[in-house]
């Protein structure tokens, strides 16, 4: 049975919808960051990076919330959460989780995370103010030249969805208004009506 | 046919070494970032971000390093640049991927292109004064727990080398001994030996 880390908050939640979709059984196990249970031996061994989402197969250990949701969309196809046999449709999706990935989470992280970057508090705080500001312009470029809808990709549901879903959520606690995008914010509340997210949005909470 | 926006000294070369090996007739355009040509309307057409590197097919374009990779990958099968058929090993090759751009490639930029996430120089300057660190972080965790060799995933040679490849040319610009990395080192020196690579480079130079 697959594996979830997962902690409330991140950008795990992209991977457990994905699974939930899936209809799979599978056990999510939460860490703990209150305690830093990721920079704790016991998680290191199962992510040297110290990052969640990490999902355990029985073939190995996959990281990076791109990489999990391919695996899941490629694991259970018939759940049709990524194009198969069709190399361009499926890289605009990859494109998609990667900008996500490496421009949005990284805008967004700056605002928690700046010591990652700098050691000075000067710079941290530099960098906080900042992030209002890259969310915005990066929540632009996916309402104006990314989302098709009513889906990311489109009039399919894919595995671009719950991680536009999770990002969409730290617009407010960015300080960003949402109704500035309203295609991702109506995107935003399609999402919660989906039994899969209303399922993992009560497990998280619970 | 196809047609790589590229710029020198930049992460398109990953891209641009795998579109080199699977032998494929295709066109490669300098974008001029002595002009800042990115930044005009023109290149904004085709990467509203702004960045390289771009992929124009017959049926769209395609932005964002893993996700051309995985592109050429999949359109070039008897390249044999990505595993068919085995969720599990593709993904970790996408884990890979996703793990450059999202992190290491994020660190890098932290020692050029600080005004992303910051307004005050004195931040740029923090941020610079910690990407050699973040850079070798980065690289102990590839030379540790992710190169598998004789080639990233093992094996096989695939996308994930040309992009761990692009990465190492920046070591010692980062400021960071390659000598730590003694697997790292050893691939970059036999990847300069690929008759696609050489090619590749031959052509950036002029």
């Amino acid at each position: 049975m697959l594996k979830l880390f997962y902690a409330p908050g991140t950008c795990s939640l992209a991977a457990h919808i994905a699974l939930e979709e899936t209809g799979t059984a599978y056990e999510a196990r939460r860490v703990d960051f209150s305690t830093a249970e990721q920079t704790k031996p016991d998680y290191l061994a199962v992510n040297p990076k110290g990052r969640v989402p990490a999902l355990v197969t029985d073939r190995g250990i996959i990281t990076e919330t791109p990489a999990i949701l391919t695996y899941v969309a490629q694991s259970f196809p018939e759940a049709k959460l990524a194009p198969a046999g069709d190399a361009f449709a499926f890289a605009r999706i990859q494109s998609f989780l990667s900008y996500i990935g490496s421009t949005v989470h990284v805008a967004h992280a700056h605002g928690r995370r700046g010591a990652r970057w700098a050691d000075d508090p000067a710079a941290h705080e530099a960098m906080k103010a900042k992030v209002a500001s890259n969310m915005a312009a990066c929540f632009e470029l996916i309402e104006n030249t990314m989302f098709e809808g009513p889906f990311v990709a489109g009039e399919s549901y894919s595995i671009a969805d719950p991680y536009l879903f999770t990002m969409a959520g730290w617009l407010e606690p960015d300080g960003v208004d949402p109704t500035r995008f309203p295609k991702v914010l109506d995107h935003r509340n399609r999402m919660t009506q989906r039994p899969a997210v209303a399922r993992v949005l009560a497990a998280l909470k619970g």
